[in-house]
């Protein structure tokens, strides 16, 4: 109720409780029966064993929604899986449709609609997330925070007593903010209805998934913790590859390619250029690519040429493109447009964007504000780096992926950037492997849309 | 020369220079030979035709250590490959020793030498990096800065002539400031003393290494880096097993990895605790510790019971041990000892360290100053939490990785919190993956140690 109130919803809200006749200055009501009007959510927050009657009560008072928070059904057993299964037939049976139980709740940032756990308010934004574990939720929630972002939608999803992720899928599609899905799931209850959902789905918009699960131990836990059965991985590999769904490997990788598929256009295949400040990451760049099946490919000799007609004498004429000291900072820009325009590149990772800076450093006499006019002027030039590579990235419409160290060791500073770009739906990952996932991820997701074609 | 003066180095600085007769406010010469004195180190940043000359010039002055910074030898083909060797043939017989070329140079805080050719400047602290590439060296330097530690040295090796990577673990050993030791090779020159060397150094201080090259297309990109020969994974990956190297996968890894070595305490072997705060991180920390050959182990029936005397009814009762909300804070702490008390178990990952803290938040109408306080302390407690937990891997002797979501979504507080924690050499990581990474490495180390032994 904190959370409801502090995140600044606009509607009524009416607290519920035996107890208590005010509750955070509101006032509280005995029970359902004794509200003044039908609400149109519940959130219900009793102990496990008064769940199923105030979900009575709510059928009663004709509420067609709820949101069970509550834990201690399923996913402790037997018992709790029986109460589960009343609490179920009674809101079925009166037509109320539930989320979790044993979830976080959900967050509604376009309708300042906060009714989840934990203190903290994710701003409106492209992202949704749908996920069975409520704190997979936060981290995730919070992260696109740190990146400057927000949510269309973070919806917890606990056991799945009733709505599932396909039901969550299927709004998701048609909902207008949402721009990119990233999912959670320790199984499925109706695995066909997935299927033939998330088919649909990804052809309008994205889907990057992480499913548990993978190892013995690790389905034993998900068994534990949401009462999924976690099925066979290779089943769920097969159904990712016929879907469209990009599968993420941790969560790390569902927010960098979550967010990549935001701004970038998508990869015609596998054939990577990369481009780099720095000969070490083209390396380590290299291996993460062909690991992942990407092709760092042989640039053919027009390119080559094209490429050395600017480039320092002693430049390695191969891909990686690896930009060397000496180098001018439009060297970057060129270089990433001339590999962009080899027709048989299908997109570039550009590695450090050092080159592209070249800013000047406030003397060691600089006072505080010299170094904060150095600061918004840093800011600003890495955010206009980040937007011409973002540009050239449209007008060939192929993705460029831009990594760079962190640059100024910093942290203040690279939480700034890192916001400025956010804002902007723009990113600069920091590590090689994480270029090359993203990349990775890109040419998938790129390739089910090519052979199934995008919905408009 | 700005990065030698401005880094602070209390020795004498001389430029020579055949244009100039001041340098940044020094005196320069015109040459070696007009030098008043024969300095330690000659750093050479002159062009690639130009440095056998020099070299020749230090020579003759009786110069015995350079570095050269300077590019445009072994990687650039066969002439570069020539002109290489006869430096390091002018070198050797005037008994001159010689790091480089091709690389970014040397930071030395201890010492306050920083010369290397990116403006920044690393604190002295425990941990080393060598690295044939420069723009690694940058990479791991800086995050070791965001991560609020320091460096005892970095030594960008660049195409090791003369000095190798051997040359460069042989001194590591025994300098004192060196904690631990961060490698990245393309490939060896002397792999015999190599393996030899780093079997010995590895009884003594850990080593984390990353090869690239994995891939052919990888290799390709090394050779054309710094000229060399990736050479077979295989056999790296045996080398590492037998001379007790912990493998890094990723630049990330790498950094996780050194900082826990640190501090933590080594696993006896690969079973492993988990502790979390949320179901979902629970099951991905399982798959991802199962993934890299850790035992998510069944706990004993007493340990069992012991955590059902204070932990909510319906706990999961089973590894993970799920703190499910409502758990005290400190049911944390409790649950970790108990787990870790546990005569099978090796090591504990604790997931989320939220449920530790239990923080009051400042209410909307706080003001800046409340804020600033509430920020101060916040920094204060996680810090506590994480000291508690390092105290209890003390006591036992057996780790404690601690990850958690990061918490308040406020990227400069978080950067805050890093800082603090990272100045103790404490970590808290943020992603299930990473915790996984970071117990099965030590499990590595410390299966190497058992079996040799630690070297006093």
């Amino acid at each position: 109720m904190n959370n409801l109130i502090n995140g600044g919803f606009e509607g009524k809200i009416y607290p519920v409780n035996p107890r208590e006749d005010e509750i955070l200055g509101l006032r509280s009501y005995p029970n359902i029966a004794a509200m003044p009007e039908t609400p149109d959510l519940a959130v219900i927050v009793v102990p496990p064993k008064s769940v199923l009657e105030v979900v009575r009560e709510c059928v009663r008072k004709g509420v067609k929604a709820g949101i069970v928070i509550t834990a201690g059904f399923a996913e402790v057993g037997e018992h709790g899986a029986r109460l589960e299964r009343e609490v179920l037939d009674a809101a079925r049976a009166g037509g109320m449709m539930l989320v979790g139980p044993n979830c976080n709740g959900i967050m509604n940032p376009f309708e300042k609609l906060y009714v989840q756990f934990p203190p903290y308010f994710v701003p409106p934004g492209p992202i949704a997330i749908v996920a069975q574990s409520g704190n997979v939720v936060d981290a995730l929630a919070r992260q696109i925070m740190l990146r400057g972002l927000g949510c269309s939608i973070c919806i917890s999803s606990g056991n799945e007593a009733d709505l599932h992720i396909e039901d969550y899928l299927e709004y998701l599609a048609e909902d207008p903010h949402t721009m990119v899905i990233l999912g959670y799931t320790e199984g499925f209850k109706a695995g066909k209805r997935f299927f033939a959902l998330a088919k649909e789905v990804s052809r309008e918009k994205p889907i990057v998934m992480i499913k548990p699960g993978t190892t013995p131990a690790g389905a034993r836990a998900s068994l534990s913790h949401t009462a999924s059965i976690a099925g066979s991985d290779a089943v769920f590999e097969a159904v990712c590859k016929q879907s469209g769904i990009v599968r993420a490997r941790n969560l790390e990788d569902l927010l960098d390619l979550g967010v990549a598929l935001l701004r970038q256009p998508l990869p015609k295949g596998i054939r990577v250029g990369i481009v780099t400040g720095g000969g070490g990451a083209g390396v380590l760049t290299t291996d993460a690519c062909a690991e992942l099946g990407l092709d760092v490919l042989s640039l053919p000799e027009e390119t080559i040429e094209e490429l050395s007609s600017f480039m320092p004498a002693w430049w390695s004429r191969s891909n990686p493109v690896d930009l060397v000291a000496g180098s001018s900072p439009d060297t970057s820009f060129r270089a990433v447009e001339t590999v962009l325009r080899c027709p048989i590149v299908d997109g570039v990772i550009m590695m450090s964007i050092m080159p592209a800076l070249r800013l000047k450093r406030p003397p060691a006499s600089a006072d505080e504000a010299d170094r904060r006019r150095w600061g918004d002027n840093l800011v600003k030039a890495v955010v206009n780096v980040l937007e011409r590579f973002g540009n050239l990235a449209d007008t060939y419409q192929k993705p460029v992926v831009v990594a760079s160290e962190q640059m100024f060791a910093d942290a203040f500073q690279e939480a700034r950037i890192t916001q400025a770009l956010g804002q902007r739906s723009l990113v600069c990952y920091h590590m090689p492997h994480q270029a090359a996932a993203v990349l990775a991820g890109l040419a998938k997701y790129g390739s089910y849309l090519q052979r199934y074609g995008k919905r408009k």
